[in-house]
């Protein structure tokens, strides 16, 4: 990891003060109904279509400063926004606004004996640094997810991006505050001192989570240097694994489906295990290698097709995020469990089997974020789980895992009524 | 914050090895039914008796070296054990046996518009580290929890209590491993070298949360060093608040349950806030004093009582633990959740009141793990919320709060059944 700017005295006050501002709008926020919070969303929306030509404008400086920093097409064109994007980050603020809130949702409640009445109740978590890079509709999706859920936010978008993400918060606080929201409670980082970033990620018992979002350097970062939770995407070793009870047909669509719908999700599959008792192994990487795929196999998996190259020891380790496999065969169900333990990141595993002692045991005992059975692990994503909108796909352990949507951003509290009970 | 050690590449070493043994032998455990893990934590609490000589043994030269290293008689009370606190140790471990195992249970679930099943169940969280001081028990109350909920665990408890420590894990072991728990599902740091610590606390991936137990010193330096997520347990700065609409009697009895039941436990009140509009704040106060409570004032609480002293402003931020109290009146609810606000720790505030809206207005907006109506502070304590054991108090936002027991040492997974499903 590259050495990090010092932390100016002025990063640490700026970010204190931004936060301490953000607490005090977020007890605002926290006191406004569901339809107050959403009619202030749907103002947010309305903001945005009425200023798209100063957002476009805006856009179109940090094209021109990206294509004289000489920034790859494929930054520019998630820089790049138009009409249409445009639209569809407005109505994407519009559908979050249809969700339903978590906050008040009673978890659970009991009396207990000494006659205190107790109930867990859904709570925003506080305030939420988001850390992301070029896409500047993270400003609009992470923000209006943080409103609807109740919780104050400091957006830190990418220098790259820097225009496009004023003029987009610009319009959002616009939107919103015309409906009572204060404006503290969605705020933009000033300044693009990465010291601010530095200065952020130290602000324990300021700022109650960060949720940094764009590549692994980033996210690297925000984990080694970060005293505040972090809700962690990291990245998405996923596999699937051919169980020898698998129908040849179904195996062969989902692995390609798996693998080839989108080669650049995080959701997309990076390793295929075939079991060795598994009679047509060589049919399910022939569809892959049709299609284009490169696929790079153990000796055995060599075994069932010339075109098969060489794996490294790296590859089982690899997030390739484009057209290219690692293929292994495995001896049975424990082998193929051994493997995903040791190399999984925790994402998305599946199996194809239509034995289901054999689904339940791999459903049990894989330990990742999201498990499946006989489905493409390109279905692991917030709106396909019915969440509506997601922050993100969380591989951490604690707190909240795979698809984030609302209720990952939210705590509960309990609340005792007794009446008059002292303890003996 | 003292320098800490420098961690040796033997210290990391080690760790990393007890962490790898306790994932494969978690993966065991996570195996086992709710039956195999009661009988196995009952076969620990019968070899806690079993090898009661042994551990009292054990204990007594902790006791003797704890006696010529000086420790204080209230550390050395702590350290103690004697057949009926041993006693207490076997029994609670079996009546963590009798707790409903939380693994396995659903949390929600739907069928999404393409057939694909979800459920989200209840998961342990892997390896658990506990970092502890002196009181002996931890050693067995932390394991059986952890065992109770299929995690793992590194226990790391203090020198003082090594033997004593070592003694106890020993019997449980033997216990467990009886009924099929690998032995290095509980393990216990063969050193008592602080590098160690160190190296749990970066063990991220290893590791997968710590808990550490202990004073406010021991708390303070596993948040800022670790890069493991910490189920945090930090202080009690816990507020009463007498409203104008509060009984009398209620109140009284109240405030002299919350401070003096026990003053050294961290649910008890350290701040009373009393309504300038409640006529009776001198009988509160007087009801304190009497009971042998110092008691600091701000300038408008001085006027209640002569022998009210003055109170600096430390005092608002202080969690005294002992029988003194800081008094200060509020003029309204406003100024009541603001002080609060401001002051609290988030562990545990309580209105006193005989008005709902007020009530109801204090327990949503009072931000706090444990919000409370007419109750004494003392009540916060997992036994008491019916949870049966508590791991601790957490303060913190994310993951679990207030009294944690079984369910805060879970995760979840999402597990997803299909039938072929791929992603158009």
């Amino acid at each position: 990891m590259a050495t990090q700017p010092e932390i100016s005295d002025d990063c640490t006050d700026l970010v204190h003060d931004l936060a301490r501002d953000a607490r005090s709008a977020q007890r605002v926020l926290a006191r406004m109904s569901d339809a107050e919070k959403a009619d202030a969303l749907r103002a947010a929306a309305a903001a945005l279509r009425a200023e798209a030509p100063k957002i476009l404008e805006e856009n179109r400086k940090d094209i021109a400063a990206g294509e004289s920093n000489g920034l790859s097409s494929a930054m520019l064109d998630r820089l790049k926004l138009d009409e249409d994007r445009l639209e569809g980050i407005a109505s994407a603020v519009e559908s979050v606004a249809g969700l339903a809130d978590p906050v008040g949702q009673v978890i659970d409640q009991s009396t207990a004996p000494t006659g205190l009445k107790l109930q867990r109740i859904r709570i925003p978590i506080g305030v939420i640094g988001i850390i992301y890079e070029s896409r500047p509709n993270v400003t609009a999706d992470a923000a209006s997810l943080c409103v609807r859920s109740g919780n104050a936010t400091i957006l830190r978008g990418g220098s790259e991006a820097v225009h496009s993400n004023r003029a987009i918060h610009a319009a959002m606080v616009k939107g919103l505050s015309s409906k009572g929201v204060p404006e503290a409670a969605v705020q933009l980082m000033p300044t693009q001192d990465r010291a601010a970033v530095g200065a952020m990620l130290k602000a324990s018992g300021l700022i109650d989570m960060i949720v940094p979002r764009g590549g692994k350097g980033l996210v690297a970062r925000v984990q080694n240097d970060a005293r505040v939770p972090v809700l962690a995407h990291l990245d998405g070793i996923n596999h699937t694994y051919i169980h020898d009870k698998a129908d040849l047909d179904m195996a062969r669509a989902i692995a390609l489906n798996a693998k080839m719908r989108r080669t650049g999700v995080c959701g997309a599959m990076e390793t295929l295990l075939i079991d060795a008792k598994f009679p047509a192994g060589e049919k399910v990487v022939a569809a892959l290698l049709d299609a284009g795929c490169e696929v790079r196999g153990d000796s055995r998996a060599r075994s069932l097709d010339k075109r098969i190259g060489m794996a490294g020891a790296n590859d089982w380790d690899t997030e390739y995020l484009e057209a290219v496999v690692s293929v292994a065969i495995v001896d049975g169900m424990e082998a193929a469990l051994e493997h995903i333990a040791r190399h999984s990141s925790g994402h998305t595993d599946a199996i194809v089997t239509a034995d289901d002692d054999a689904a339940e045991r791999f459903l049990t005992e894989v330990d990742s974020a999201i498990v499946m059975r006989n489905a493409s692990s390109q279905f692991a994503d917030g709106g396909e789980f019915g969440l509506g909108a997601e922050i993100g796909i969380a591989t951490g352990r604690i707190h909240a895992r795979g698809p984030v949507a609302l209720e990952g951003l939210t705590t509960y509290k309990w609340q005792v009524r007794g009446e008059g009970q002292t303890r003996p």
